[in-house]
């Protein structure tokens, strides 16, 4: 069953609309996700829409019939709109052909099984979606198990950190804590925390990476606080040849989570 | 000589917001940047803005006296206005205490020196401002010469890329052209090209960087044309443990570098 939705004025325009903001994710426990590569590999990782909207200007594609299965055998809903109402409720010119709205996942910190990957990520007051989306992105890359998010993070459900995750929002695991919550929680287990640092720090190349290991990046234009550099088992430092003391949050993660990769991997 | 500016609608807040916008950014040939730290990176750079706009709220800062005294020395205008007009200037809310017009510089392969970097940065039809700033700023960490855009790449001098670039677009050089320029005047030079391709690579650890090394991706969507990866002396490959086959743009070319930076510092 198809609903066919014409008006921009429609209720269920609005509702989904309204999804690019986070107290209305926050209220309805769901997220948007657009295009098809994205939501084929949603649905790969077991995350089937729970609305799936489809362009009427779409080509007819088997893996959007798979998701429209999918949706279908799971009590879920399909809309069919055109390409101008799909861009209105994603906020994107250029529609893509589907879109899909997901239930938020669990993000506590006890859903997390370290047994699962060797390197876990770690992002403290990060405030950009985008940066947040390519930590994700980064995070399927090196083999990651997720995502931690410190203290007050950007939301990983926005539309712009889901967009910039390119699907790794639906295999990585998010976590959302404080550091009070945090802390305790991993020094319960095996685990070693490492920051990118300037304070008594030893060379990035080299440095005695071991599994599971949190690399831990700070806020853009703060970094990480003092206390809790101080608190993590390894600082290391990368080379700065320039004017600049520091690399952008989601960079400085993937270059020294690609060095903890070949040195675990050694 | 401070000229005071109190009013919105006053011209030269239209021409100097005007600057926002590519088109007229290239007709004037001038292009903003904001933020006391980086047009005192600038400064040292041997960058003085033609035009410096100063918050009526900043607090006193020699660094501002110092911008001042240079603008002055070099007969550009110093500007003096409320808060409210400097982020309606330069779009964005919590306006920084300064603001800079400066003029674009030259962007020809012909103005680069290459003996001046062993490392070179090379973007093809980036589209992302974020992306190319913070590739600016990746290469300034890595001791890069600067950044070369190939083909159709969005303006490093926009707002967007000039803040990403957290300074970077002052000390990196900056050229531009397509890539029927680029590889002629690559080849009349020693140089080796170096992409990340999933096409005949090899393992981008431990493989055999030269000087001068430059370090090559490709557009966000579509990576780089097929002829251009073929034309590369080395092809290299970083491990995609996940469901994704690529990383962002930016990152691959950091995580790439900080590799070339290792090998050749040997």
């Amino acid at each position: 069953m198809r609903r066919q939705i014409t008006g921009f004025s429609n209720p269920v325009v609005k509702e989904l609309r309204a999804l690019r903001e986070k107290k209305h994710r926050k209220a309805a426990g769901r997220f948007l996700a657009e295009g098809l590569r994205l939501l084929t590999d949603a649905l790969a990782c077991g995350h089937v829409p729970e609305v799936l909207v489809m362009s009427t200007a779409r080509d007819p594609h088997p893996l959007v019939d798979a998701l429209e299965a999918a949706v279908n055998a799971s009590g879920g809903e399909v809309i069919e709109t055109a390409p101008d109402i799909l861009s209105k409720i994603t906020g994107k010119d250029n529609a893509q052909s589907v879109a899909g709205v997901f239930a938020e996942f669990d993000t506590s910190l006890t859903g997390l099984d370290l047994s699962a990957a060797p390197i876990w990520l770690v992002a403290q007051a990060l405030r950009d979606p985008g940066n947040l989306g390519t930590m994700l992105r980064t995070g399927d890359a090196v083999g990651a198990g997720g995502l931690i998010l410190i203290d007050d993070c950007a939301d990983p459900f926005s539309v712009e950190a889901v967009r910039a995750s390119m699907g790794a929002v639906f295999t990585q695991k998010i976590a959302r804590g404080t550091w009070e919550e945090f802390l305790p929680w991993l020094r319960a287990r095996p685990g070693q925390l490492v920051a990118a640092s300037l304070r008594d720090a030893v060379p990035y190349r080299g440095a005695p990476y071991a599994a599971p290991c949190f690399v831990m990046v700070g806020n853009e234009s703060r970094g990480l606080p003092e206390e809790y550099e101080a608190a993590c088992d390894l600082r290391v430092t990368m080379p700065m040849k320039g004017r600049a003391d520091s690399l952008n949050a989601a960079v400085a993660a993937a270059v020294l989570a690609y060095e903890v990769l070949a040195t675990l991997e050694g």
